[in-house]
């Protein structure tokens, strides 16, 4: 039988956690794995709020297995190391983002691209190898396989640094792999939530001219003079998506509502590529036309694998990219998932787990 | 007031030719114009029918203008030449496909990427320069821009050859463009017609292990015996989808028809690519979750530019590479345009134009 979230391992350790579909999060004690060889053992100083977050604490996506204990936008500082870890030692400041484990041996891992790993493990939610569940980063500590763990980079901010670790490198990515991240490539940016206000950012420190692309005109401002984004267009004008035909080299779609899809492809240019991050409920909608008459590629991208998500890390902090951020006390998470849900806030909201998380 | 299609030029022309929705062909009586200084003029020998052919003839997209002569599969035999003319001389074998003029000066047309010119001037059924209509290879002889002419290779033959100006090129260029041209690639094919079976052709030519995916088992035979493929899996069929999951690097889609494409993901590899050629009436709908778990993409593909499609014939005759044809008498073309219409050839008509077309 199956033991409890409390005794399955020596380790106490709590955090917050969704008991149901509710997905109401309240005070949860459990335990972690004694430090492995391989493992690295954090206090947990700064964890983000990751949208995601929400639909796994309530379900959305028909895959949680409760408790969840969301969070992996992680920052903390090393507080034990096995005996085989090479890359960390006790008082590190380091990171986890969206994945502690993978298969290790498929295409997907030798090319460091353990996001695409048919049996990447999620940072929670998800079973660990030795069949345990996983706990994220609204607790008190992490542990976590060395491979799997960041350095964090010295200039780079703790709080407003840490959902980098899913926002940041989910945007990086693709810019970086489709060539968005060419100086002078135009590139467009639909949705300024929590990964398109760090897309802008990313785009705009590769050299890109950005066009920020929203359905309404109210965003146009902190788009400009916040961000810096070059340009704001409003999908829904058709005025202005016809000027801006055939303009642009790619764009990155973050928002997970429906919404339509031919006007995107419109301002791209020949071999131009919209690459969505989200997931809308319905299916997306496209003629080949659209596609056919200018070679057009439509595509998606997860997150990135550990590689380049150090290499991301690294480059933040050497072109000074953050997230907008507003810290917040735990106790305040349930408030804050709510306005995550009406996309009340400016970008992100990161738990200030040290100062606020109290013990049992 | 414009002229008549038999008065607007100065070289009586004759050919076959639509008058209305209907899209039955009968004889038409035309002009060509003069030969200018960079123009080639030929008389045509053969002439393959296209889909397309069908779709304009009927007026099925709703860009035809009437009288719609078809044909963009021609080959000819050089009967006079402008004084500027450099590539070719009088009883050269020569070639035109589906462009017969562009812009000159876009970025399209200066990556010799004319097929992707917002101008281009299709063979027939568009507006030439001069503002008149152009008509295509079901007639005694065409006019062209030596630059849309293409030098036909020696020993490639002219009948079977010729379904290689629109099916050959846009199958080609594809593979070529997605990297899908390298020896071990695994493409699959969807769709064994006039398209389908020139890029299994192609793909096999270039060493790829090749898959047709058909919706029945039907064409089993025909693919593995007649058309060399490695491998047949019915779409329909969940198990043999399921056993080639995530094992094809690229897919080469040529169905017009409505189908459904998330099977078609799923049995490509991370990166893969699943590319369209055709135009199905309804949106094909994709979830963008198939598209972020695995960073593939989805995209189309038009015919080619005039250098790629001029080394598509020369890579076709160095190996081997020609349509299987039913070649037919100009007055069976309607016949014919019937049998397309229920995937009743295997695989393109090709027209016996300079033998069976009569003077008027």
């Amino acid at each position: 039988m199956a033991k409890s979230p409390e005794s399955e391992h020596p380790i106490k350790a709590y955090g917050y956690a969704a008991r149901d579909t509710s997905g109401v999060l309240s005070p949860l004690t459990f335990s972690r794995r004694a430090t492995g060889d391989k493992d690295v053992r954090f206090k947990v100083l700064y964890c983000g709020i990751c949208h995601s977050d929400l639909h796994f604490a309530k379900n959305e996506w028909g895959m949680s297995t409760y408790p969840i204990l969301p969070g992996h936008e992680i920052v903390g500082v090393v507080t034990e190391v096995g005996t085989k870890v090479e890359k960390f030692k006790v008082g590190d400041t380091v990171g986890v983002g969206c994945l502690v484990g993978s298969c290790g041996s498929c295409q997907s891992c030798a090319n460091d691209l353990e996001s695409y790993c048919p049996k990447q493990i999620l940072t929670y939610g998800f079973l660990y190898h030795d069949g345990t569940l996983t706990y994220g980063g609204y607790s008190d500590h992490m542990v976590a396989d060395e491979h799997f763990v960041l350095r964090w980079p010295e200039n780079l901010p703790l709080d407003s640094g840490a959902p980098l670790l899913c926002a940041g490198i989910t945007t990086y990515s693709p810019l970086r792999h489709f060539g968005l991240d060419k100086p002078g490539m135009k590139v467009g940016v639909v949705g300024l939530g929590g990964l398109g206000h760090v897309a802008v950012k990313f785009a705009k420190a590769f050299g890109a001219e950005v066009t920020v692309i929203s359905t309404s005109s109210a965003k146009k401002q902190e788009a400009l003079q916040g961000l810096k984004a070059d340009h704001f267009i409003v999908s829904k004008d058709p005025e202005q998506m016809q000027c801006a035909a055939s303009s642009l080299d790619g764009i990155i779609d973050t928002v997970s509502a429906s919404h339509p899809i031919e006007p995107l492809l419109s301002v791209l240019k020949q071999d131009g590529k919209l690459v969505f991050l989200g997931v809308p409920e319905k299916p997306i909608e496209i003629s080949t036309y659209s596609l056919i008459m200018g070679r057009k590629i439509v595509t998606g991208s997860a997150t990135g694998g550990l590689k380049e998500t150090q290499e991301m890390l690294d480059f933040a902090a050497k072109h000074g990219v953050t997230a907008d951020i507003e810290l917040i006390p735990i106790d305040y998470v349930n408030t804050a998932m709510d306005r995550v849900l009406k996309s009340d806030v400016r970008y992100r909201f990161v738990i200030d787990v040290a100062n606020t998380l109290k013990a049992p």
